[in-house]
């Protein structure tokens, strides 16, 4: 029996990647919601539990959409359906816009 | 008595520039926040008008530093005090980092 490598991010025990960079990915996305969601705790008033996790996570999701969006072109945020990027597409990952 | 050219956003007629390019930041500034209120509104159930208004704005008026948030810095978003940079720092409109 052979051993194989798992990496896992400690924010989400739930899930494990055979892939380190995947792992990465996933763990820097976490943080970004995370981050997101104290950010909008301390600054808007009212939210709850859900709603600040939700904020997070939709814009950790759609870090790709909403970077376009803060670089102008804003309408992008109601094009593009929001069930997330978390999957990069393969075009985004190995040619880098300048 | 001379005539001077002003400059308003119709997003928000109570606010006139004499400066065409702040007029044009402001114009965009208020179009994000409001695309990002929309997209919010869309994406997170919920939310109050005023709450759905205060997060495009937050967002809007911090582009800066959630543009270095999403770009792996996500920790800025808690430092930055978020009574807003939508006075742009000299020193980042001059010398803009390659």
């Amino acid at each position: 029996m052979a051993v194989v490598s798992l990496y896992m991010s400690d924010r989400d025990e739930s899930k494990t990647f055979t892939d380190k960079k995947e792992a990465d990915n996933y763990d820097k996305m976490l943080e970004l919601a995370e981050n997101v969601s104290l950010w909008m705790e301390r600054e808007i008033s009212g939210l709850n539990e859900s709603q600040i996790e939700a904020i997070g996570m939709l814009v950790a999701e759609n870090k790709d959409t909403v970077l376009k969006a803060l670089k102008g072109n804003s309408g992008v945020l109601l094009e593009e359906s929001a069930e997330g990027e978390n999957v990069t597409p393969i075009s985004a990952t190995n040619k880098k816009k300048k």
